[in-house]
């Protein structure tokens, strides 16, 4: 059975597995914000069309500034990206060639682009149920390395990483020249957010990649950037095509950037629903990854093989995302997004529905 | 004088120049379709706005569908590109070390992309007053080639190539197992469109390059499209990120390719305005190229220093373009857009100011 590698596009999920795609799908694959986009997106609309018609700013100017005022970096420490997956594209051409960590499980475009790069890649697996490294085994992992991608909060499992255990990574890679590339495309989704920006000045060998398309449930417009030191940042700019944010983006993100509001209720409705979804799991007896995100692993421990509640949700209509490609997991457990209060209830219904019939 | 490398974006020139921009410009360096987008654009833009909540696509099938159908190609003989110049990147990534040969002028981003894959770049000069090539030196050029970039109808002359040299060209590279690469960005803005699409299916060794962001006025959403044969296309595709081209341009793509209406009247419109302005550069002594397309060269033959009639136009609020960067032009001419018929008469009416003042 071949699987899409990706989360998006249900549709091509039905048809490689041969199902019926029901009328109403609810596609918690998707890990994006179950508030939506900030409203303010419905009155700035009509004025965006103007700015189909010009180039897009190739240089990023004024957005930039914006995001280094509110970061507190040098709008020199920044690149802005046609979605992470083009920065993550960008990272692993400079790359070309080198020995690369991954710590998995992990979004799995590290390793696809760096592969296309002729890179080596190893993995440092994290494992259930707290999905923590510890710090001999990475340095032994590290010893021949130039680089490591580390997603925190991770994605799939949703867990951030022990802060003081960041630190120390971060500061062992920078006294080993070995460069650390920190994911924190959801790090803003964790009721207590933790970010290594504030660390750049002084970590040549550190990048940190962000994305606004989860926040602000803007994937189809994709917008990322990554915060590094200047001569890092250019050299890993230097890939990149020209004009290659669309200027749709450009006034997304400049928009959205202005008001904290919407990411912080964002937190607070993740928070209370993660809590419910948690309960509920904990009553019916399945295991979930210890998430402090907008998206957490599930699976039934009674069932060896996930590949019968997978099926089972999805004729029913619910697009979980499998974990076939994901080391460390290959397909035991299923990863789910937290959506809205009600989507959350029917899923909880479904999954009822599942403990009674097995 | 460090000259910004692009003609977009006009605030960055008169920086770079010192020179304060005046209240109203018109932008001549930019070679987008002055009848603008398709007016059909405006009844679809509200619904447009849902498109930006999900992942587009990935693998664009729509679009791919619409584009193969137009063309008379299957759609495994297309990639879809965040604008041509994202293409462009993922060729030079793909001809990484390789000889490339690049027939000059040219658009300056084969040169850039081609430098950052470490390439060795030769370059074949055209020059004026026809701007053709001939087979004996080419041939002699090609020697040791393992690509060449041309650009039909060429960017920035607006001359077509011969078509019968043409067919001579790419059968040459078929046989030689050289990569000929044909950017056809403008093809579509010519009074009798030449492309060379239908040789795909017989030439391992070519890829033509489209972009539908001059055409449809749509530069700020990012539009272009490869052709070729299978393999070669997904060699290519191979270092594209996921989700490289957004869901608007996706949208915008699929709705113009409908109905030809716009692409006739923009060529008609086009070449009125050309057949004026070409008759008054005669009359008032300018050199211009015999474009057979949306923008020409210009030239006073009267000055070797062209600095002067750039910065005369500048000040006055005309951007043309200037040609430092273009290997043969080295800043000789300027570069002019075809615009709508009472922003080319202004341009008239500054150029006939300058031949009385000087």
């Amino acid at each position: 059975m071949q699987l899409p590698a990706h989360g998006s596009n249900p549709s091509y999920l039905y048809e490689a597995l041969g199902i019926e795609k029901p009328k109403q799908i609810i596609d918690f694959s998707v890990n994006t914000n179950p508030l939506g986009a900030p409203t303010e997106i419905n009155q700035h609309w009509q004025n965006w069309i103007e700015a189909v018609y010009d180039y897009p700013d190739a240089y990023c100017t004024s957005l930039k500034k914006a995001i280094a005022s509110n970061e507190g970096v040098d709008t020199s420490q920044l690149l802005i990206g046609n979605g992470a997956a083009e920065l993550i594209t960008l990272i692993a051409r400079y790359l070309r060639e080198k020995n690369i960590l991954i710590m998995q499980p992990a979004f799995s475009e590290y390793e696809t682009a760096c592969l296309h790069e002729q890179c080596s890649i190893d993995h440092y697996i994290t494992e259930a149920p707290d999905w923590q490294f510890n710090k001999e085994d990475i340095i032994a992992k590290l010893a021949n390395k130039d680089a490591v991608f580390i997603c925190q909060p991770n994605n799939p499992t949703g867990v951030q990483y022990d802060q003081e255990m960041m630190d120390w990574f971060i500061e062992y890679c920078q006294q080993s020249k070995i460069l650390l590339i920190i994911d924190e495309a959801f790090y803003d989704f964790a009721v207590q957010p933790q970010t290594a920006v504030s660390k750049i000045r002084h970590a040549p060998y550190l990048l940190i990649l962000r994305s606004l398309t989860k926040m602000y449930n803007i994937a189809g417009l994709r917008l990322g950037f990554l915060v590094g030191q200047p001569e890092l940042i250019g050299a890993i700019a230097s890939y990149q095509a020209h004009w290659s944010v669309n200027a749709i983006a450009l006034e997304a993100g400049e928009l959205f950037l202005r008001d904290g509001t919407h990411a912080n209720q964002t937190r607070t409705y993740i928070d209370e629903q993660r809590i419910h979804l948690f309960s509920f799991f904990n009553q019916q007896g399945f295991s979930y990854s210890p998430s402090s995100v907008n998206f957490y692993l599930i699976k039934d421990p009674t069932r060896h093989l996930l590949q019968d509640l997978f099926i089972f949700l999805l004729k029913k209509g619910f697009v979980l995302r499998h974990t076939v490609n994901f080391p460390g997991l290959d397909g035991a457990w299923l990863r789910a997004a937290i959506k809205t209060e009600k989507e959350n209830q029917q899923l909880m219904g479904a999954l009822h529905e599942w403990k009674q019939q097995t």
